[in-house]
């Protein structure tokens, strides 16, 4: 769609944020689009909006977005984290990050760059990017400065300000992390393991001062209100192993989040809460009914969870079974997470199998929550299937590459996309085959 | 251990399985043995071997094997598939499966060769397994036989008793699926696609008779008593798409499930139950619960459940999804998937990736359901995750391999086994470190 139009004709207003519009009973043009996207009456869109219990990322200043909405009552979204580090990636490197997270199916990106030019490479990804864009402007506050000891509180809103103005869809704001919670976290088998976690509170420690986030809430909120940066409020106190699941620092902070959350609804922003993290298997529903209950229905935004520690190497694999279980409970959008999680920063390969496996949770969760029309691609594919229409297949596989070229290495001669059967069982023991014998009987 | 000395003092009952013994008040090494490993009291093993809610395969010819225990109260197995097909793979290609598939920790292993030399292969993968091997017999009966037109119930049970005399451990045996269950599959979607269950649906139909395997149950039990073969009872009616998932079709079987249950626990005969195969993540639990009941308590075997149909090239992930729900709900043994299911034969990499995916399902379930010790391992490496300990974190992966070649792509000269950092976060942005600051102040 094109904003621009769409963007003019409201600009009187000094809140420019869909929950504002939503509230004064104003159908926007972003409203249309999700609700055209879902297959959802848009009267409903509006209204979750108003509410609280649904947001679209949409930055006044990201005109070439495509807007998408995150809620509960939609299906189930999958986010991608890109960016460098301080000791690898540049910006071509993380442009070609952002081609294959949108190829593959990532419906937001967050760049968490730390090192290099970060302005540059943010400006770049916010011009190329048609799904919304996520960032944690604490990250380039520390890049600033050589410690936490010389970063003021106004330094830091004004790099909210900054990306604001830049066009960033969202921003994890660690703001629920409190001085009083430090001691709960000593407790810990792992500590705190959220890097925005860490860099608050040892701004605080540094300081001896309250979280300088949560102090100018107000102050930000107003910003996020100017050019509609939806919060993404961060949890820095998420359990980093299963040990620390579920305890006293990360229920603490979930209780602030609560209250941010209501905070921001009265300016009239949109907000989404993140969660955790290392949980078990088991403690899962218990987590997002929890989180819904504090916070009044704002989405819940996870990574993973990650139901062992001893995954590394296959994590996409730990977090793709605990997001099932999180969006099946409610969870509204699932980070990624990447093969290389716990062990070095992801390269393009890593990139594809992160965000294959947390389709293929957010997908099996929006068949299980019966979603309207979850179910129909798996049908077609397994009419497909049922038919040895092989092309078809590839097509309506979530990754039809792969598929593809997994099917071309073991055909070879003696099975080809014509046969009706495949190297697995061979021509005279496939079931499917056998099976279609039976029905003419 | 070695069986041979416990097997000879033993060799004067008709009646060798576990459950005869168990039901005697015996207690055999092999039940120890599983005590040990399972960290659970004896008496408890054989109570439950008396009342099968558990199973030990053990084949009274499988001399170099080592005993171990499948059922709800044990940790959660899983299987890995190998064996030919008619197109590709021989035996030393089948050997290099088994080794690959023990080293990666599978605790059973089955043969499903269907080409070749089937008798060869199989003798020699009993000869070289610690773990339990199952087959399917039907499969050597077909390759026997041009059609089922040609193939008797008699030939099918010569090949059960020399299977069972061979060593085989367990047996898929498709008796539950009867003729009268036939005009529920044609209302499906996809149909027969269990393999077993396809050819006994097609005898049945060439025959016009009732499967015979069913008809001859009595005297398969009888062989299968001498032999102490366990029977897995296949579920040759399992749902091939999420559409025919939980359908009258299934449901019927699994009663008739509950009848071979009974029947042989009468003989003193091991059973275990096989279970679907493709469900949706909401009726997986529903799923176990009604096989529980239908098979009073009888260990189940599933296969994924994979949660969707459009995974392919990514099924490994679709069914460790489902199989994580499967085994919390109370499933004994998750039988592998790999990433080549509905494409192609898998190589031994499919086989890695396969195992590894299904034993962090079954690893995240055991934690879930609190089974003793279960998330020991999981502590020991946040510990080692905490303390920079990379050494140790590799050591305690369950893919000590990939965790170490992936940790060494990026890690290069600035960030070597020595550093308290990695490549994903850098040098200044590691929460861990700086959460270490922390716990200095």
């Amino acid at each position: 769609m094109n904003r621009k139009h769409a963007l003019e004709l409201r600009r009187g207003d000094a809140v420019q944020t869909q929950m504002h519009f939503a509230r004064k009973g104003v159908v926007t043009p972003e409203m249309e689009h999700v609700a055209r996207a879902e297959q959802v009456p848009v009267e409903a869109i509006r209204d979750e909006l108003a509410r609280g219990k649904l947001v679209i990322p949409a930055n006044i200043h990201h005109v070439e977005l495509e807007p998408m909405g995150i809620g509960m009552s939609l299906r189930c979204k999958i986010n991608a984290n890109i960016g460098n580090s301080q000791v690898t990636g540049d910006a071509s490197t993380e442009l070609e990050k952002l081609r294959v997270s949108i190829e593959c199916g990532a419906d937001t990106v967050m760049d968490l760059s730390t090192g290099g030019d970060i302005d540059g490479i943010r400006k770049a990804i916010i011009e190329a990017s048609p799904v919304p864009l996520g960032t944690v402007p604490i990250y380039q506050a520390m890049e600033r400065h050589e410690s936490v000891a010389t970063m003021t509180a106004d330094d830091i809103l004004q790099l909210i300000e900054h990306q604001a103005k830049q066009g960033v869809d969202y921003m994890t704001l660690h703001a629920g992390l409190l001085r009083e919670h430090l001691p709960l976290a000593k407790r810990r088998l792992t500590g705190i393991v959220s890097r925005g976690g860490a860099i608050m509170a040892q701004w605080m420690l540094e300081h001896g001062a309250q979280n300088p986030i949560y102090e100018r809430w107000d102050d930000i909120l107003d910003i996020c209100a100017r050019h509609d940066v939806t919060v993404s409020a961060g949890d820095g106190l998420r359990p980093g192993s299963l040990h620390d699941a579920s305890d006293s620092a990360q229920f603490a902070e979930l209780k602030v989040l609560g209250e941010l959350a209501r905070r921001a609804r009265d300016k009239e922003v949109q907000i989404m809460i993140e969660g955790p993290g290392h949980v078990p298997f088991d403690q899962i529903e218990m987590n997002v009914r929890r989180q819904i209950e504090e916070c009044d229905g704002a989405p819940f935004y996870v990574l993973g969870p990650l139901v062992t520690d001893i995954g590394a190497g296959h994590d996409h694999i730990t977090s793709a079974i605990g997001g099932t279980m999180a969006a099946f409970a409610g969870a509204a959008m699932l980070c990624y997470v990447t093969p290389k999680e716990h062990l070095g920063l992801p390269d393009l390969d890593d990139v594809r199998a992160g965000i294959v496996a947390h389709k293929i949770a957010a997908h099996a969760a929006d068949i299980a929550r019966k979603r309207p029309g979850a179910r129909d691609r798996d049908d077609a594919m397994s009419r497909a299937r049922y038919g040895f229409d092989w092309e078809k297949q590839f097509e309506l596989a979530l990754d039809p590459q792969t598929a593809r070229s997994m099917h071309a290495q073991t055909a070879g001669k003696e099975c080809t996309l014509e046969s009706d059967y495949c190297s697995m069982c061979g021509p005279r023991f496939c079931a499917m085959k056998v099976n279609k014998a039976l029905r003419a009987v």
